[in-house]
């Protein structure tokens, strides 16, 4: 197996790594669930060692290029922030982690900042900058949904502004350790309920803390069945999300970026407020993002 | 000591128990947290008899009177629901409980339903009768913050509709699960951080889930301490509830239910709404709203 260089994708519950071959094609992948929370910051050598250790070679230097919490400052190394507005991802602000390992060179990518309103991403800078590198006269509306969702206004190449939602994690909490648990625990799902819940949030996105707890009593009067509330909720909560930005998305398209279930519920929910999106993959978006850095390290041909 | 009847808050987490005296008032009390979700249906009675049986005589029938989620599907007896409108509390349709201890006389008052939009209540029901017990003309509106904290419109002595908030828990379930307990743990306070967020809700009451967000960044960005994140939290949070009821509060002052701490942060967000409040104490609530049933156990003399 010829490996050209590394992707990782560390984010703070999850691990990514991706073998990139001489061709530019992905030859090898891992996926585990050391994220940056199970590790002290002198774990995530032997870690990384662990996980890729199979494609190394003793006469070699892997490039490996990372993005997302791996970054933070309770992360391996921290790699700082650059300040919106900015390039999504520069090749000459990654930052080097020295290792004890010889056949690894670890390079980290900044996150993004936003002083007013406050805000921080780590991570999807880099799939923004991998949608760039396919599409660079892209100006437009990125959309990445996830346990914090950013939609990020990009121009000229840059990440002009951007906002983050806690849509996914409120959708954990809310069905895992709030009252909502009894009545939306459920392996089912209901498409008219999710979309009911979308354009409820529609009509009255400021009642999200009222319309959340509907969920209760249409269990305890009607026997609401938990898949339709379950569904509901996510709805609602996509909903408000969309609601909140007709602003920046107002004249244009979205681009969204994720896993497939999750650009799935949202091309979903878009299309309910008439807006039209296209889906790019979450994990392809982070190896074109951090390509145009491996050719620092090597000669990687173009993918064919 | 001189028992006439027994009042008991049984919610989901807390049992709080009070001995009512001859003359009307209250002799002594028990709080602690032997709620209904610690115990199954067969381990009420016994609980009770632990918390209580010293105020308990062999030769006498204590009338005890009960509201909360005591009597939930789930909780000792179902007692049921009154439709909206209805009166808050009504001698008729409270519910007998069966005992094996023959000391004890146990009644429990349904909660309120309302059928479009769906939502329920069970104790608050309790705390509005106790203050129209005192107040028989008022109409307007009940502010009682908590856990779920509930908004109810009165007239004629009757619960006309009534809407939930997941507020309480929301804060709960963001400081001490969610990524912003990081930016939020602690003992302190900041009343103009409060204040703020009550003024962003306003602002933005359909932007909470990412206002939210912005205290993790303002802890990395800024360093913004602890104490005036969590207040700040608790500011957006009240701040959207209120703002949602703009249509129900205009034109009315609102009498807010509840503890000494909820009453005083939910007055502090009134007041920045330029709206108008008194506090009633929610314990009291309790006691005064179950008074009218234990007369027909009991001639308990009018408290002076």
């Amino acid at each position: 197996m010829e490996i050209q260089w590394v992707a990782l994708d560390w984010g703070t519950t999850n691990l990514s790594a991706y073998a990139v071959g001489a061709d530019g094609m992905i030859v090898d992948q891992v996926h585990n669930d050391m994220g940056m929370s199970q590790l002290t910051s002198n774990e995530f050598e032997s870690t990384l060692v662990d996980v890729i250790g199979h494609w190394l070679h003793a006469d070699r230097v892997a490039p490996v290029l990372a993005c997302g919490m791996v970054g933070a400052h309770e992360g391996w190394r921290d790699a700082g922030y650059s300040d919106a507005p900015c390039l999504p991802v520069d090749r000459n602000t990654t930052v080097c982690v020295p290792t004890s390992d010889p056949r690894l060179s670890v390079r980290i990518v900044p996150g993004v900042c936003q002083r007013q309103p406050e805000d921080v991403m780590r991570g999807e800078e880099t799939q923004i900058a991998g949608y760039l590198a396919k599409n660079p006269n892209f100006d437009g509306v990125f959309c990445l949904p996830g346990t914090h969702s950013k939609w990020a206004r990009v121009a000229n190449g840059e990440i002009r502004n951007f906002t983050t939602f806690m849509t996914g994690e409120l959708f954990s909490l809310l069905t895992k350790h709030s009252v909502l648990r009894l009545s939306t625990a459920s392996s089912g799902w209901d498409d008219d309920a999710f979309l009911a819940g979308i354009k409820a949030a529609m009509s009255n996105p400021d009642r999200l803390t009222a319309q959340l707890f509907t969920s209760r009593p249409r269990t305890l009067l009607n026997g609401t069945p938990n898949e339709v509330l379950k569904a509901h909720l996510s709805g609602l909560l996509i909903g408000t999300e969309i609601a909140a930005l007709r602003e920046m998305w107002r004249a244009d398209d979205v681009v969204i970026i994720g896993d497939q279930e999750n650009a799935r519920l949202y091309k979903t929910a878009l299309g309910a407020f008439d807006i039209r999106s296209t889906v790019y993959n979450g994990a392809q978006a982070i190896i074109d993002g951090l390509r145009p850095l491996a050719k620092n390290f090597v000669q990687e041909p173009e993918p064919v």
